[in-house]
């Protein structure tokens, strides 16, 4: 059997494929010469699994998607601290080569303008790197997230470096508010060899897919980033990634999303899937004309807005009942499915609301497959409670979803296979 | 038993209750004269039970925590584009009254500002109700979101209206672009009146709560607004709704919220969960201090960021397995959970994985408790195409998770409530 | 013999007729029906002599013209220091209707941009005066200025206030930031009457006639307003005047100047003249298109330009010889023209470079017409340590213009009224 | 005789000698270490006389005070419309380091801020010169300015150059607009060594008197600089020369100025004098602190506000009498002084109001030591309607004030050496 997936990707990519409008980004020789008729859209799920219709194969130079995954080797090389120091996370409002420093600080406003992104490339690796190493260590990083060996286009990267004016500009005013504190010149440089690293469709998909699932390359196994870091980027992704066109795209899309001028687009939704699409026209915001299409059209087919109520966050309380009677009676609430925090807490309603007077609770997890820590300690919590308003409390548990459940002071529980060995227990 | 949850609060609250730095609004009056000390916490579920700590039933006015809901009324009332047109979705990255007008045409830059908010107002209700019908519209909509009605701080207002230079320069410089077309002065009366509406914390959880809940208010039932309305309310809430803070606000907290200067502060957590925490002294950006603490430590206790992927994501596929053996072995795809498309799409993969070459493939829905639309659809494809490669395709749905399963052309599928009617067909 | 002047203005008039570029001010209906044909220029001398071509008794709306000379009833009314802590005196740089405060006081930039006009306007008069007054002082203050009482043109006045959205926004601004403390509504009332005042233009011309002659009106001989405000006033046109063009005005045509909406524009050259303009076509900056052509031509024609070096400042000291000989010597130093200190300086350097031998030493003023006051003390200095170096001094000054002299300690001098009385001293 | 302006300007100096108050430019090492005590004044007259007091030949770096200059030399050697294309001529009333670009060209605002001084460098010379070739050109401007060859400091310019960061920012973003075309680095050191050439105060004190002098430096009678640039250039400086205080300057003080960060401040007065003062000690402007009260005082005692009237503008008609009777009477005017435009009118209204009945008319210039093109023209059209209307016309002119007078068609002058000869012709 072939898969769905692909076909329902051609078949958007079909849909979009007669708009010509836009302009390939002018202000850069090399780029200027690409085709612009280019066209790809990849998936790739957190499990590593990429599908794609279109010229997913076709490699471009990366450009400013290099900025999210830049952040969070930074963030992750040198900590959160020293680089909020240096960089904001505020939205702009204004276009990616605005300056857009803070007045008194000359902190830039974020790390998706431009002025935020060469900051952060200075911040990459350990502080006493050299220009050739830093870049070394980005490179590296960048191979991580797509994990495998990325290389750089050194034709863009001249074309580039020789009109880096407006960079150079930025960089010598950081240089002036000692928020850069190594030579302006070669972090631009660096920067640039950044922006020239080639990827294609498919290692964007891959790369956005390891920011969805909690900085682990899906393909790889490796862990590239922390993932306290991750809900960082996709933070700033969401408000600042698509420049002064962030709102739009935050209300309509709702993706974590970035851009960059050589045509790229990508997308991270957390827990679920990377996007990443290719065209190289782009609109007036710099975003790639098609690529924003792909997005609102998977955005609306798919649910894959962040706002959107998932449909599958309900009923974790799957029956509350009593099984046999007397003194032997038992209170047994079966629950279902992956319990968070708003789950729990239905758990703790029904054990409240019920207020059993049966001498016997069995919280019966069966059907639970995962539990957050949260949860879990509320729901310690609610066997502790109840042993102390004198229950004898049990937790139906054949997959150890709950291993040794430790319910505290005063609590006690017994953790049992099914709800039979409690009906009979074994003598 | 006492629910954990209150208690978790108190404790929450006791944390933050020795902070007295911050100052309560000093440019009104009666505002200055509230008691700074108060304090207090709530939650309120998506199916209306409201947990609380601390004065969770004083009231005060609701000031900017009206924007976010009566730009839901007018999104309703109106319609996206009429709306759209006049106020902009960008983060303005700036203080609460700035003027924050798109330079050539006036249209404040989003509804959390007081200049797109007095905007806002201004496109509530139908056209051509009188400024009275116009506050009435209003505050009848915000009383649904509390799920009782409310009333409106005469006195406060009075006192405001006072002191409403500033929103009156806002108004008649939208005026003057003809972004509002009614009297500017009868606007901003208006205006004043919605943000003295007396709200108490209790209130202001269900507001949030109904936003959480796709515009239903879980304790009146009632679809204050259509769900695709919420979904731009949160997805402003969250870039624009803490003002010039607002980026770390979202990177810290993550959750779409509203401050007001009374010192109300709400949360709305899509399909979880609604939060509000009352304390007037306020910091530089206008927000409750404590109440910003508060919702940080809820954040972090309860993983309630948007971006924090949930645990809860995972393993649809709980089987993959052969039953039987020759030519009635059954290949018995076990599924279970919530299923999106993510869920769906390992479905699939594992359904093109295994390319059955048994005969008979059972897709068990046993223990799957909900499935969205998108997951729905690719599932049916799955069987379609199961079928047009010769397989005979069983759903077992005891619960009808998939009524009126129609897997399209072609495709055929035998719905059964159980794997063993398909192991031992009935005679 | 008929002038000259009036024939020169004629035709420079000519030469800007057939330019029918720019528009009428569109904003306000009852200036939009203007007649856009209409043109005429009028020079008044420092001594209320009034040369004019073309439709110069024309009765328009005054509009921003009155914005210095309502600045100059102010300072007059209330001395520099409160006018000065109210309305800066920094170019903007910005258009007439921009805000311009500044971020901090919200203190308008200049008192040219209107939000600097509007709170100019409340600060005429006594601070107790009602609106209706403040209005009469203004009107009565820019009658003075016109030599004749000026009426309002009330529909224009209405028109305006109907589209007064932005001032009102301005003033509202203004109130927030008590930089107006007046009711805001009532200052933009009275501020549009101010606009709406009627003027020809002869009467403009007279008007700045009268701020060449540092503040007495040529024709009534009226001291309207005391001299430094004169040249206050003059200094802020020079450099905010003309707005957003101001620097191009001040290099190419360098008179202090003011236009206004109706089309009217006025110069005033310190010391000299006063010319006015009308032609209602409006650039877009707000300057009428033919106006500003004719005060171009006026300057480059007349050397108008006040960094112009004035072909008239010149050789003061008209000989310095040696009458007689032997112990009755004299040392006769005749000085001509207007005496000002550069003038007084080669006076001195005269005197010290002769180092005169000569025991008698007279300073000729027979020639000289006038002297100002530096250059007055200087001579008198001169006196003096001639004195003390032994000379015997006198002073030709047959018309008294140094009365009185007084050389100072140990100073003398003899006052005759002809070189001859020195040579042949009467017996 | 010791001339009394020497101790005039020790007076002043003393009188600001206490104020110690401001700081030393601290972003440049080898300014930091100046002698903040230093402390001088001085005079230049347009004739070449410099007056002094205090440390007027201690030398310093005369950084942003080259830039009037530089701008000079810019305009001479390029044109006006090369030079304005690039750089703008208005106020922008913001500090000197801010970038202040037009946002739709990238134009700097005007040529006083360090973006359009550092345009301005690099539009010095022919197009082709190389950077050496540049500063080469400058600083032989400079000194052509100064009347004596000016060096380099070489420690000062090392040290500027090391923290050039801001100046590189703006030269980078100059060259992204393609306002600059040559190599940013390089003009940016072109633009530190131009900043760093050693002047005295006498020296500017010259070098603003040069200004004075409509462009000839009055010690070595060379034209550096043509008068229209002349006129430009103190236009500017006017407006933009004391960056965000220059609306407090141009009215209190009324001089064209330039201060520079190691502590100079120039002013010229056309037609008068240059004036220049050194005290290192800085505002928060970046003006002299000491510098900025010793103009102030002299402006206040010596009446030098250009926006003053001067006291010498009157009375250009002496007398107008008629000698003799009969049909031999003539109408006799007796001019006196300089005449300009203002003078010339007063004639004309002499010669208009008189409408003399005589047949001969005598216009008198003997008293009359300079008169400009304007009022010549004037005089002369006199003249022809004299003889039109059927007069007989003589000028007495003994000094050939105006040489080979033509009056035009049918116009007819005899000119002689005295009224006696006119009153008893010669036989």
């Amino acid at each position: 059997m072939r898969s769905v997936i692909p076909d329902y990707l051609a078949e958007v990519l079909e849909s979009v494929e007669s708009d010509t409008s836009g302009e390939l980004a002018g202000y850069i020789p090399e780029l200027a010469a690409a085709d612009p008729d280019r066209l790809g859209v990849a998936f790739a799920t957190v499990e590593g699994v990429v599908y794609g219709a279109g010229d997913i194969d076709i490699e471009f130079t990366i450009q400013s998607i290099s900025k999210p995954f830049v952040y969070a080797l930074a963030l992750a090389d040198r900590g959160f601290d020293p680089v909020l120091a240096k960089v904001g996370v505020e939205p702009s409002g204004e276009a990616f080569n605005e300056i857009s420093l803070e007045s008194d600080t000359g902190r830039p406003r974020n790390p998706m303008i431009n002025a935020g992104a060469i900051t952060v490339h200075s911040l990459t690796g350990a502080e006493d790197l050299n220009p050739t190493e830093r870049v070394e260590r980005v490179v590296h990083g960048l191979s991580a997230f797509a994990g495998r060996r990325l290389e750089m286009d050194e034709r863009v990267c001249a074309s580039e470096m020789g009109n880096a004016h407006r960079n150079l500009a930025i960089a010598h005013m950081l240089r002036s508010h000692n928020v850069l504190t190594d030579d302006a010149r070669a972090v631009v440089d660096g920067y640039t060899r950044q922006c020239s690293v080639l990827v294609s469709t498919r290692d964007l998909a891959v790369m956005a897919a390891t920011l969805a699932n909690r900085g682990m390359n899906p393909l790889s196994g490796e862990q590239v980033v922390p993932e306290p870091v991750v809900r960082q980027v996709l933070s700033v992704m969401f408000s600042c990634g698509m420049y002064d066109a962030a709102g739009d795209w935050a209300t309509q899309v709702g993706i974590p999303a970035k851009s960059g001028v050589a045509g790229g687009l990508i997308g991270a939704l957390p827990g679920q899937i990377g996007i990443a699409s290719f065209s190289p026209r782009l609109d007036t915001h710099g975003n790639s004309v098609r690529g924003v299409s792909l997005f609102e059209r998977l955005s609306a087919d798919m649910g894959l807005h962040v706002m959107e109520v998932p449909a599958t966050a309900r009923a974790v309380v799957r029956s509350n009942r009593v099984v046999g009677s007397g003194p032997n009676a038992l209170r047994v609430l079966e629950l279902q499915g992956g319990i968070g925090f708003a789950g729990a807490e239905r758990v703790v309603r029904e054990a409240v609301a019920t207020s059993p007077p049966e001498n016997r609770v069995v919280l019966d997890l069966t059907r639970v497959y995962s539990i957050d820590d949260v949860a879990r300690r509320v729901l310690l919590e609610i066997v502790r409670r109840l042993t102390l308003d004198g229950h004898e409390v049990y937790l139906v548990d054949p997959e150890s979803i709950v291993p040794d459940p430790d319910p505290g002071d005063g609590g006690r529980v017994t953790v049992v296979g099914s709800v039979e060995q409690v009906i009979t227990p074994p003598h």
